[in-house]
């Protein structure tokens, strides 16, 4: 079961502390280019370039951060986990008490066994996160503060797999890579992503491009379009948004921003025929990078399909978010395996006609019973009301909509009445 | 009642042994055209002919046919129940063990007294059908089988009717003479068509041109669309396929494979105010000559108005769609009215506009109250209604709608108007 | 509180015997003039003159109507309330048995307290109406009915107010005032407009060119558009026939012919925002001046917004339409406050462009939290959202409808937005 590989390798990458900048974004990267794909490219851009109307920001580093107690034990250690520090902490030394420490600390009084996960990218700040169980246990008296980190010029990293294809016309695949220790939202990304790239660098052939992007949200996609948007916006056809795809408790569906695009469409044909129930949120519930493949001018036809999506679930962003209870081999297969059905969709997409006029006498051609009786088989009929369909106006995804079928019912059905030179790819 | 009429004729034509070649067309033809539609011309084509992706099949005529029990009773007599023997079984004589002939025998085991309707166009067969009743009484001992048919190069036969309206534009309806004895599933079509195009050869004018076939099914209407489809695609602006329009248990629609041609708005506008719990089907529904009217590339504008369609009642094909319990003179009535009131819409959908700006003083015509009170009436009201719309591009299908009334109720009120030169048509 | 403003001038209006033509009108008009509108323009049209399909009527003058009983007691005086006369009668002196008289008497035998409004404007007749209480209490005998009143060739009169703005584009706003002493199907309709023109009159820019009108209902509007309907067609961007604006028990719409002009899409804006159970009619319900304003040939985009509807409440057409226990202060309020709020969207209704790709940084300009936490503010997401549909395509209005809030809340936002330079009006 593929949901098991996919697993390892989050668990692989689970301890790596990740941010918008850093070594453990790099890290990241290496650790799959390494292991997975090695024809990805881990590309970089360094701190201060202007991208749109954004700066890259400083490296962030961190060395060790944890906290004495009066007591003399040490709390909130970085290096236990990573959730600890405030994101893009500066470095900071000092002693105080309790009360002038509780400024800095962030817990979550409703679910006391969580550590929250904070940053503070665009401006400097320091702190730590614990759990409210832990906040409550504080004794009066003086702490010991350390965080030893660094910000720094140095560079934003990314990593870019492009996959050639019969036509230069693509399909984008985007994931995040810029939280630490957390698994639906942020290691189920990358690792179904992998997955994916490597099941269609294994194609014998392929009709699109493909180009996947690990990016660090928001910072990372925003400097990847300013390199690349022109001609992304000429060849991309359609893509998606990789995000929250490990857990087992819905499926849902972020539109793009025109919210009829080919990627729309695929997208709620793909999660109809997986989960009639599946979560159909709205161009205003969107919260990762089609934030910026959709801004006005940028356009790209972008959806996405996820698990249980960011900001639904209960763990979400906090020390809570994990590969045990949270994100399972089953969760993430069914993550892949809704991408993948939506990837071989558009692979697959194409328009037919039919190579004669009136229904073709299927009889002789072995593809219909030959003894008329009250009602025709289920697979027959079938055949028969895809034919009726190909007048060179309506795509598969079309035909199949219209028959009320999951398209990947029709590849083999295709297959024949091609093979019969019965229908023909317009 | 006209619906006695139809019945009538259903009963003249009940014996007639059809099929889709053969002398039961041509006795079926003969008759409506000696005794209703004189000019009713009855065409050939000739046996291996090549009709687009298929053949025109051999003409089938049956002698005798039966089978003699080992206590020398006859049964399966065709001259009894023409359904006794599988359409278009191959001659055949022979004697064997009933554990033998079991193998060309056709009964329902779920409706037990139903002697089932089978055919072999497409492939040379021989079998006999029966209830299940008798099937259950034979009794093991040996069998004579004597089937004395032929299958011979021939012709395939249909009627054609054409009554030239003012306009070149056709109006086409398509009705079916290929089974034998069968009530809702054969004679109602060519019975109600007959008495429609009765009805409109005796207009004194008639706007549009009007196409009638009687065609087998599939191979007729192949074969007539491969001699006229070119014509028919520059004319046929609208049309129906007329089958099950004989019972009493409902009213149905079947689109056209668009499913929003003039045909399709009229017969759901017609069907809406006769019945409102009128059975809408799909295009995924269809089984009749609209496969082959509506196939990519001919696409013509045919809808069906059906009573109870084919397949979606338990009598369907077998003995027991009969014109006693299934078919009736109130529900072939029904059937003929539900297609009139479609034809005569067709006839009268022009588009109309108003003479003068603003609305017209009523009053002075005498077609308004003049003594203002707290409502106005609804005839009144109706007629506004209708002059609001009449902008040269609502047509009077469109107002219908748009008002939602039926369309004849505006008839007598475009008389008016017009008459008071208050309206004009476009 | 604006409302008792508005009631005010209801009820320095509501003694006047206002009917199509006629010195009631001329005085409703000289009042809102001399007190209000200074600039409004008293325009007449000669009895006779030809109105499209309509002839001007002449003036109609009463000087004194009313009954004298057996008794000796006179009822149905007009001089204590003009709904005791049918609207237009003409003169009339004598004696009759009270079975001649009940002939020429109205009465609502299922409003037993209330007096009917009748008018025969284009048939001459006479007539009282009276409350079904008084008519009952009638006793046999000999009746002297006296109806002192002209018909003579004389003037039709409406006012016309333009105010001009950047545009010559114009928004148009009718009202009528041809009802005697009713509230809500009369005098709610000038009273609020005219707080409506005071506003508009007021304000230190205006994009827009407003043209209010006050007219005789059917008449007067068909008056009007003969004059004006050339250049109105070219200018008139958007309007509201105001009518029934007056009481607190609903809210309501009815749609222009056409049904999608931006009239209707901003009234039914306002009204889903104001009253999510405001009552949506169809054309077929209309009843006022938009029955001529959406003519076929005039089609101007005209709607209309109401409290509760002509036709639609027991009062109305009686003399229980009156500004006690139907039209109040605050009811008055809320036709005034959804009229306004429909013309300020009208007024703000551009179309923006976001000046940068991707999304801006909005930290760095203060406009966004710089802490990242679980949520982000619901102002935040609210100006990220509009944004995000800042795309060159979209108005206000669209915005407003897709982010599924009232367009109002949006302006700060716009002019925060305008003011960073972030977004361009296009």
């Amino acid at each position: 079961m593929i949901g098991y590989k996919i697993h390892n390798l989050a668990c692989e990458l689970w301890g790596i502390n990740r941010s918008i900048t850093g070594e453990g974004v790099r890290r990241t990267l290496e650790h799959i280019k390494g292991q997975y794909l090695p024809s990805l490219n881990i590309k970089s851009v360094s701190s201060g370039t202007k991208v749109f109307d954004w700066i890259v920001p400083k490296e962030w580093r961190v060395n060790q951060a944890y906290i004495i107690t009066p007591q003399g034990n040490k709390i909130c250690d970085f290096s236990i986990n990573n959730l600890h520090l405030v994101g893009y902490s500066k470095p900071f030394h000092g002693k105080m008490k309790l009360v002038e420490l509780q400024k800095y600390l962030y817990s979550l009084p409703a679910q006391p066994k969580a550590i929250p996960y904070i940053t503070s990218y665009y401006e400097e700040r320091w702190g730590f996160c614990l759990t409210q169980e832990q906040r409550d246990s504080l004794n009066d008296g003086e702490y010991e503060v350390v965080i030893d980190s660094e910000l720094f010029t140095g560079n934003l990293n990314y990593g870019e797999l492009i996959l050639q294809g019969q036509s230069n016309k693509e399909v984008f695949l985007s994931t995040y890579i810029c939280h630490p220790s957390m698994a639906n939202n942020e290691l189920s990304g990358p690792t179904v992503v992998t997955y994916l790239a490597k099941w269609l660098s294994e194609l014998p052939t392929r009709y699109y491009t493909y180009r996947f992007i690990y990016v660090p949200e928001t910072i990372g996609s925003i400097s990847y379009l300013s390199k690349n948007y022109k001609k992304m916006k000429k060849n991309v056809i359609a893509g998606f948004n990789v995000s929250c795809v490990g857990d087992e408790r819905s499926y849902s569906y972020v539109p793009s921003r025109n919210g009829k695009t080919i990627s729309d469409q695929v997208a709620k044909h793909v999660l109809k025929w997986i989960d009639p129930n599946y979560i159909s949120y709205s161009w205003l519930d969107r919260g990762s990078d089609e934030r910026q493949y959709c801004a006005p001018g940028i356009d790209l036809p972008i959806a996405s399909i996820l698990r249980t999506k960011y900001g639904k679930y209960p763990e979400y962003h906090t020390s809570l978010d994990n590969l045990d209870k949270v994100v399972t081999p089953k969760g993430l297969e069914g993550g892949y395996c809704a991408l993948r059905r939506a990837l071989e969709i558009l692979e697959k997409n194409r328009t037919y006609k039919v190579n004669i006029l009136c229904e073709p006498q299927m009889g002789r051609r072995g593809l219909y019973s030959t003894l008329s009786r009250k009602k025709s088989d289920p697979e027959t009929r079938l055949m028969m009301n895809f034919i009726s369909f190909c007048d060179g106006e309506h795509s598969l995804l079309d035909i199949a909509e219209k028959i009320n079928i999951p398209a990947w019912r029709l590849y083999e059905i295709i297959d024949q009445l091609v093979s019969h030179d019965l229908i023909l790819q317009i």
